[in-house]
């Protein structure tokens, strides 16, 4: 395929990782790539979160949904406190290797609110700027009751 | 609602953004938030992408997919170059406002390789590491005639 032209680089590495076969994870400063996962059933995203390598290499090895938080800089196996594990169904990476797409059969609540998702707040514009309104916010577990009082 | 004792911090500000209905995206160092974008149709991610509050602002006004090109630094509207507008049927954002999901209506490929979604490979674990393997990647468009020759 010629893409002698295209506003993006043409350079053949640039080919090889949109168009190539091998798995060349593109990290960012801190290490991370990010990851998004989706309900296998619904489609609808659960969370957004990042993947270090390590993250990256449990859950492709071991089916299950691995992350790694920025906030507390630790590998984190999603589900290790609340349960709520994830069981990977799928894994896709993106054109650039820089975002992972896993569609999971997620246990319970992906959030940490107890929410089935974190998206759970729609955002709408009107006078005087944009505005939240609940949507799928019903909480299908108490956060209280997973993570201890 | 009780939340204290969670592993997350529990300030009345992480409340407020966790639960309120005050729009306030956490835009990080660069000024950015990571924009998840599905078909609003079959659910599969089509696109990650980045906002700055100016994309996120025009795409709360105008009703289409804005983003912000980290390699060339500059505001993008989707399609801009190629016709292939989204647009956005909801848009929701996570419980710390630092991610934004957009459910749209997609014209055409979301990706600049001419495929409908970026994530067009699947990894797969294996012997000697993860494979990927082409997925959904037929293109829809030949980006050549689309982004000029």
């Amino acid at each position: 395929m010629d893409l002698q032209g295209l506003s993006v680089s043409t350079s053949p590495d640039i080919n090889d990782i949109e168009e190539g076969l091998s798995f060349k994870p593109k990290f960012d400063a801190s290490g991370l790539v990010t990851c998004v996962a989706t309900d296998a059933a619904t489609g609808d995203v659960l969370m957004v979160a990042h993947m270090n390598d390590e993250a990256l290499r449990k859950t492709i090895m071991s089916g299950e949904g691995w992350y790694f938080s920025r906030s507390r800089q630790a590998l984190w196996r999603k589900g290790e406190t609340s349960g709520h594990v994830q069981r990977v169904v799928e894994m896709r990476l993106d054109c650039d290797q820089d975002a992972i797409w896993i569609r999971v059969e997620q246990t319970g609540a992906a959030c940490h609110t107890g929410r089935r998702s974190c998206f759970y707040r729609k955002v709408e514009g009107g006078e005087g700027g944009a505005k939240l309104s609940f949507v799928d916010a019903d909480r299908v577990v108490d956060p209280k009751t997973v993570y201890g009082k």
